[in-house]
């Protein structure tokens, strides 16, 4: 998915909230933001948000000093949503049907963002999920390549909801490869992150190599890309995912819920609604 | 009133919005976005908002070419102000106290702000002003100085919100000199507008001379600031004159609605309360 202009403010209010989190220091954080203004430049109309996002977090890297400012607010996260795990699943267990359900959760653990600046209710959503509708759901089409596919290439998204993917990989009834980002970005799950919300107990974990938000295929590694490739199902969850996969010609299901107008738009739903998409074909 | 940190990304958007309306042109967007973000280190952390402003919008007016973005916006809010204007003089006319009830529906036509943003409805706006409490109300001192006034200066903000200010103005019973723009800048008030509003039926009309959304006196004419230096007392509206003059010493009430966290965190009120603030001696 393409950049619309109106990513640019916000990437740059997201560069303004992260600065405030990696440190205490205004200076330092007023020197982010002329810096990043100064690189707006570099990034053409055309650039997806996860490529946007990708050159910005390398200048909070540089200037800030702060590796991982998400750090801490990414273990609580997780905490907090392996304290719900044995309430998830329960929910699971006593659905008419595990699967669909497993589905929903995970799909609204994507609301845990910490990206994207607003109040959340995760029990709330939560509720909402598994009772609501899905704006698109292509569960059919999900089940008919689930029980086809050998094994599922799984995209995480961020630290916490990886909780609730968990929940849906242990539903799944295949192998499953749980891809995690290669350099912490926002709060992207990262290799550890993962190993805390114990996906290493169900599945195999790798890295896709990006340093960006999304799975922008070019900046991922060789053996991530010939994994990709071979996968005969893919769970993509989150927008990040999404704004770098939407045109790829692959069997993705996209999982998400679409928390700004302009994703929104480009999947064409309402800001707010959750979607199962799966492939043209 | 300084900057925080806060202002840059807001001011930022704002421009995206205002480039929008200036442009159909997606390329001579993203080019004012680029310059815009470049030129972000030559406004200070010590900046008022203001000045962060006056920058940005002399590169919308460079880059777009468009000199008055706001026009048509800004035309058709004065039409609709004067169009409520009989209804205005009825609830003044009606009120116990004549002068203090156009002094707080002056307050709320400082509501019809196309720079913020933000959904509004005016009638709700008008009705919640009339009835509901000042969060600083220092209208004895107001009528205090008022008395003893030979004239008053009335800084004007917005277009429309000035067909609100004449009502004020036809309240007060001494002579007014009402200060408009040098440039037009976002929506602000501007010689053509207070005409469109009958501001010169009623009282003069002078410019600033400042090309900023707020009186930065070192950006205004000495003859500006030789009846400024002289006044009396001063009536400044709105967040902008707020931004620029709030540390000055000078008979200045300020009447404004605090629209953002942090005009609200500096005046020591909450977000959306409105004020009528006087000097403090």
């Amino acid at each position: 998915m393409k950049s619309r202009l109106d990513c640019f403010p916000c990437c740059f209010a997201q560069v303004f909230r992260t600065g405030m989190i990696a440190t205490d220091d205004q200076q330092t954080v007023k020197h982010l933001l002329d810096e990043v203004g100064d690189s707006m430049k570099e990034l053409p109309l055309g650039s997806s948000p996860p490529e946007i996002l990708k050159l910005m977090y390398e200048k909070i890297r540089d200037i800030t000093g702060n590796f991982d400012p998400y750090k801490e607010i990414k273990q609580k996260s997780t905490e907090n949503a392996l304290k719900m795990y044995p309430y998830l699943k329960k929910i699971v267990a006593e659905s008419e049907d595990r699967l669909f359900t497993a589905v929903k959760l995970a799909i609204a653990g994507n609301v845990i963002d910490m990206g994207i600046g607003k109040v959340f209710d995760v029990e709330h959503e939560l509720d909402k999920a598994v009772k609501g509708q899905l704006a698109i759901c292509d569960y059919e089409k999900f089940k008919g390549y689930l029980n086809k596919a050998e094994w599922v290439l799984y995209l995480g998204d961020n630290a916490g909801e990886s909780v609730l993917d968990r929940v849906l990989i242990e539903e799944l009834g295949k192998p499953v490869v749980f891809v995690v980002r290669g350099t912490p970005i926002i709060n992207d799950v990262i290799y550890e992150d993962a190993v805390q919300a114990g996906i290493d107990k169900v599945t195999d974990i790798i890295t896709s190599g990006t340093s960006s938000p999304g799975t922008l295929l070019d900046d991922c590694t060789d053996e991530f890309k010939e994994i990709y490739y071979n996968a005969d199902m893919i769970i993509s969850k989150g927008q990040g995912n999404y704004e770098a996969l939407s045109t790829e010609n692959a069997p993705i299901f996209f999982l998400l819920k679409a928390k700004c107008h302009v994703i929104a738009e480009d999947i064409g739903v309402n800001e707010g609604d959750i979607i199962l998409k799966g492939p043209e074909s």
